[in-house]
Parts: C-alpha cells; structure tokens; sequence
C-alpha cells in the first residue's frame, strides 16, 4: 500500500470522504464493544468452571502439613500452593508468599510497608522528602496508579524490543538515591508484549543502586499467559539472577492466577529472598490471620502441578489467538505501508500496544468511543495519564468475541487512519 | 466454699499440699490441650461444609446487577453481599464495603491508609509527632497489635460492665487531639462478653473529640454470635445513633463471617457512612480490581439472608454453649466463694475472661502451660502485652472437644488455686 505520508493533499481528502462514508455506517449502528481493559473473556472463564467441583461437602480440606484450611492460621499459604506457584514462577517454594485473590494487592501493600515501616530496617519512605520510581513506558496503568497515589514521582524510561533501555535505568539507579523501585512486567508486558531479553534480566539483578532500599517491582502477570504451543518465550528467574549477582534482596515478583483460574478468584503470591519474605512476615502477623486456604486448596487440587497450568493455558491461548490473529491480519491488510502506525506481535500477555502518529492517540481513542467502541483512554499507560507524545493505545483484545472482535477491529482501523489523515494534512 | 482469704497458713498449706498432689497427676499425662485462641472447633466447622456445594460447575454465577462474579471487577462487593452482611449488623446497603477474607487486614488497611493518606483530607498520621488510641481493657490482642505496629501510643481505659469507662473516654477524647481512634468490641467483648448499653453506645455516638479525623473502630466481631436461642443481647445501631448526634462519619464499623461460616474462607466488610465509603473507595480503586466475588455469591446462595445466618448461628451455640456450660459451672462449684478470681458469665462471643488475683496471671498459665494446656499468653489482652495488675487471663474454650475442655478446665481451675494460694501465703 502506499504510504499516506506520501500522498497529495487531495489523494488523502478523497480518501477520508470514502472512510467517512463507512465510519457514519458504524455510528448508525449503535454498537457497543470493549475493548478497554485486560479481561478475559466469558469463554475463557468457562474454562476454569470445573475447578468449583474439585472441593465440595465431601471433600477433607485438610493441607499436606496437616492444617485444617476451613480454619485460621497459615499466614503465608500451604506448602502446596506455595509448591504450584514456585513452579509456575521457576522458582522454589522458600521464596513465596501466597495471598489471597489479587496481585495488585500485594504490590499496593507492598508499596505501602514501604512508606509505613521501611524496607529491611531503612527509613520508611514517609520519613523522606521525595521517593521515585522508574516506569518504563508504555506500561501498565494501575502499576502507575498505585505509585500515584502514595505521591511517588514517577520517571519514564522508554522501552524497546529487549526491555526498558538499561542503560537509563542503570545510569539513574546508581546515581539517584531517592529512586527505590522500577515497574517491571518482564514477560509479554503490557501493553507491547515485549519479552525482557536474558541481557535485560542479568543487568537488572546486576544494578548498583545508590538506594539501599532499591527493589525491583518484577510483576510476572504473564509467566505462563502464551499464545502459542511451540513458540513460548522464557525469561530467566530473577531471583536466580539477583543471587548470583550478589544481589539477593533486590526484587519481589508478583504473579497470580487471575488469568488462568478466575480473575476474580484467584491466588497471588509474591516470591522474592527469604530476607525479604522475613521482613514481609513481620507486617502480614499484624495484617491478617491468614489468606483463604480452601481457595488455595481448590487451585492445587485442580491444576495439581505446572502441566495442569500449563495444560489450562494452551486451552486459554486455543480462545484467544484467534482474536490477537484476526487483530494482527487486518492490520496488516490495512495499515501495513501507510505509515500511520506500528506495532510489535505478541507472542503473549493480554494486549497490542499500538503507535499511532504523534498527536494522535486520543483522538484516535475519542472517535472510536463516538462509534461504540471503548478503548483504554490514551494516556493511560503512562504516568500521570501523561503520553508525551499522544501515540500509544493499549488495545485489549481479549473481552469480545470473535465477531465483536471483527467488527471493533474494522471501527480502530478507520479512526486510525481518518484521524492521521487529518494530521497529516495539518501539516501540508 | 470457705475464701482461701480468711484462711491461716496452716489451713492453705494443707490444701497446697492435696491441689500439687491432683496437678502431678495431671503433669504426668503429657496433655497437649488449646484454650489459646479463639478458633471454632471441627465440629463446628463441619456445620458450613454444605455451603461448599451451592456453588459448583454448573452454577450460574451471575450476581443480580449482571456482573460474571468470575471476572474482574466489583471493588466494593456484590449488591446482595452488601444486603445480607447490613442485615446481620442492622445497617443498611449503602453504608457497607465488603472486602475479602479477614476483617483484620480491613482495620489494618484503615489504620494504614490514615497513616500514608490521612482520614477524609485531614493531615495524613505519618506527618503528625504522635497518634494515640484509646484502648478498652482487657481488650483484643490483634486490635493492640495493629496499633502497636505502626508506633500509635495506646492509652489503657478500663472496662466496666457497660462498656468503656465512658467518663474516661468522653475526657480524654475531647481533649487530646493526638487521639485518632478507640478500639471497640461491643457486643459479647473480647475478652470478657461485656455487651455495650445502650447508654454507653449513645454516650460514644455524640463524642465531641478534639480531633476531626477520630474514628470509633467498631469491631462487631460477634454481632450474631449468641449463646442461648432465648436471651439474645442487642446493641444500638452505632451508624445511625452517630448520624442522629450529627457525627455521622464518626465511626467505622467491622464485621465478618469468619465465626459463622469458615474462619479462613468468610466475607468480611466495612459498615460506614457514605461518605467514608467515598473516601475509602479512593485507596480500595488503587488498591485491587476486587474481592473475590464467587465466595461473595457463595455466602449470600448458602445463608440466603439474616434469617439463615441466624439458623447457623443457633447450630453454632449449641456445640459451644456446653463448652461454655461446662467450664462455667466447674468455675461455680470450684472457684466461688474463695476469693481468687472473679469472672462474668458471657451470653455470646468467644471468651470468658478471667480475673485473678493481683499478680498472678502469669504465674496461673505458665502454671497451665507445665500441665500441657496452652492459654492465651497473659498481659495479651492489653497493649504492649503488659497488663499492669497481672490479673487478666482470656479463655478461649470452643477449640477444644468437651471432654478435653473438661480437662483443661480442672487444670486450670487447680493453677489458679495453688497460685494464688502462693500469692496469699507471700503476705501472710
């Protein structure tokens, strides 16, 4: 296809005047699609429904170490459901905390301790003039969120295809005493799918931080979330990593079955030293008498090990390839050559970052909304809703189904290139 | 029975030397008995087991304003969760926020969030040189432990057979605008079963506290939990008494299932005005995306409404009001009369709480601990764990099966008397 950069002023008006004419097409059906947020679809929760059998009135809710999980106690979760999440990690159960349903929680709380009582015996953050974080950007907007709400300034660091550009983040590390954690999603990230490369991972557990309270915020939300069965990406194990460089309490990872049992229902866990699963304990004695062990005690007994995720997650990538698929085709089909937007193929995780023309992304944004069609508000995956270059949409394509899928794809695509058209001819 | 007060030394030697002989005897069992904590029995336990299967694979999990109950989302609970935990607290929808599991880790994250954010726009606690809550004694361990956690300086006020020493509170509270909050369980207390008059929750609902941002913490941890089918006690609705003494957002109320469905896997909630909903749901939006809703859906399928809580509930007393029985009356026929201890007879809750003689709860469950019964650590029911007159034990008698509490009770009925005979012997 030719470039639109490279048309005349009236070779690209008499083309809008046609995408026009289909856009007013899809106003007048007052449509109704999703496309906003990370959830899975109904079909997918269908899949998990038999794990709600696996416990009932007859079962003996008893753990391995012999706890009664109907009663209180086992603040750090049962020695099974530490076991399956060490391994859905590639990690060892001395190094895991499970929680209850939501990893977004640990990591609020996570956050929170820090500012209350300090990491490890260091100042608590509270006590500080300024905390800083790292957010390499584009990234997840609620990670942004938590940071924004305890007053954290947050720095961008940009992305590219191998992870956050290392050599900012090593730089701003060693030299800023007040920057104590960065945001990671390591593995198929949200919203680019981008994988960390092993060099990525190795000079993360390498860091020289200026702040001895300086933790890696590595959220493996998508450890397993692949979307192919022969083309699975690996990421080495940070908590490996950080001890053999000498680093062993530089990072707390967070991971959850939300998107693989229920999102709603599902276990989360941190993994990180056993120091730092030390200093963790002393605020969770406090916090709570313990997590819901018979939920923990229904992911063991249904998924029983890694093969079980694993086996669920091939179901769960059998559902939603095809939408990423359908996605990727008619982008290629019709936007491929125009030059009016990139994107990188996922090969995981739950989303497609879009780069759309500077200037761009909320209009984009606002003229699919106007057409039925709800997007993640541009801006979202950076900090302070704030993209420097109005370019970048997360697109979610998981809710919808199929056909939804089809038709909100064709909608994104004409607000793309109606939109850059009109910004282009700005500038003719 | 004649009080071992009035007795010479010759008379309570002898005795000793019959209660040493009985507490070798115990000695040489190698008993392992519980009444540490305040944990349901298996018997009890066994009562929910049938609420394991109103949920299964085949269930429809919609809730009834159409959310998937699997699937993100519902920060602040289902519609119908909020419905049936106002109904048992005698509140209405609006005012309630459920959470998960723990209404624990609920007080904790208010406490916390008054610390790292300030309560309704106040100055947030961490900036402030001190915070202090009062602190009815005895009281509940884990409630001191929260406030203990964060450095608040907790002020003793003694408990009366109303409540609070509520002229103390009214003083203090009025005065002192270092003071943040009171901790209160004032139905069936922690430990002694004292139930709030209605005097002293009005007394509480028009406090004029020096300090805008003092909050009631309202534990109403046992707001169902009777003993007797016909001697029920009632409290005041605190929400309603505070708006009609025009200090609506005065108090946070907190309650759970964990006592009358699964201690581990129950729904615990906030019951507050609306205005403190609105405020607490800014932290609840950045701190998760939701509480598990499928357990949400199982509690309000399997209790249905107050009605079937309260069904529950009366098949809960009837395996704990022997055990409740049974000890009391040994206290009765053992203890009365001479002078060693003083006790209140609890119409619900958890606990007796024993009072003995000055100095001597310490020495009474090491005593116990010797012998093979584990009690509740004394100086626990007050903060710092120092109770300033070591007289305090908290009895916790629902774990154990009848026959080991009647054990466990002889035991602790044969410390008591050889320690506070050793005590009436220091100042013969």
């Amino acid at each position: 296809m030719q470039s639109y950069q490279q048309m005349s002023k009236e070779e690209l008006c008499k083309i809008k005047e046609g995408l026009e004419k289909e856009y007013a097409k899809f106003q007048g059906m007052g449509l109704s699609l999703n496309m906003a947020r990370g959830k899975p679809s109904a079909e997918q929760l269908d899949l998990t429904m038999p794990m709600l059998d696996t416990i009932n009135s007859s079962s003996e809710l008893v753990a391995e170490d012999g706890t009664d999980c109907r009663n209180y106690g086992g603040v750090d979760g049962l020695p099974e459901a530490k076991k399956l999440i060490a391994d859905m990690v590639g990690s060892t159960p001395e190094h895991v905390i499970v929680y209850g349903n939501s990893s977004l929680n640990i990591m609020y709380d996570t956050v929170s301790r820090s500012f209350t009582h300090g990491v490890m015996g260091n100042t608590p953050w509270c006590k500080l003039d300024k905390v800083k974080f790292l957010c390499p950007v584009p990234g997840y907007d609620r990670h942004f969120g938590v940071t924004e709400y305890f007053g954290v300034e947050m720095v961008n660091v940009p992305m590219t295809a191998e992870g956050p550009d290392m050599d900012l983040v090593e730089k701003l590390v060693s030299e800023d005493e007040s920057i104590k954690g960065i945001w990671c999603v390591p593995k198929y990230s949200n919203p680019q799918g981008v994988v960390y490369s092993d060099e990525t991972v190795r000079r993360f557990a390498a860091l020289k931080p200026a702040a001895k309270d300086f933790r890696i915020y590595w959220d493996n939300a998508y450890a397993v979330h692949h979307l192919f069965e022969d083309d699975q990406a690996e990421i080495l194990d940070i908590i490996t990593e950080c001890e053999k460089a000498g680093n062993p309490d530089m990072v707390y990872e967070f991971c959850s079955t939300s998107k693989i049992s229920f999102p709603g229902s599902g276990v989360a866990a941190v993994v990180t030293s056993e120091a730092n699963v030390a200093d963790i304990k002393k605020q969770m004695t406090n916090q709570t008498i313990g997590h819901d062990k018979i939920n923990q005690l229904r992911h063991v007994r249904y998924f029983k090990n890694k093969d079980g995720i694993m086996q669920q997650m091939m179901k769960q990538a059998a559902i939603i390839r095809p939408k990423f698929e359908l996605m990727l085709k008619k982008f290629d089909e019709e936007l491929k050559g125009l030059e009016i937007g990139t994107w990188i193929e996922p090969k995981g995780g739950y989303f497609i970052g879009f780069d759309a023309l500077e200037g761009c992304a909320k209009a984009i944004v606002a003229k699919c909304g106007e057409a039925g069609v709800a997007m993640t508000p541009a801006g979202a995956p950076f900090p302070y809703h704030n993209d420097p270059k109005d370019s970048v949409i997360r697109i979610a394509p998981t809710f919808p189904t199929l056909d939804e899928l089809e038709t909100a794809t064709e909608i994104f695509i004409l607000c793309v290139k109606l939109v850059s058209i009109d910004k282009i001819l700005e500038n003719k």
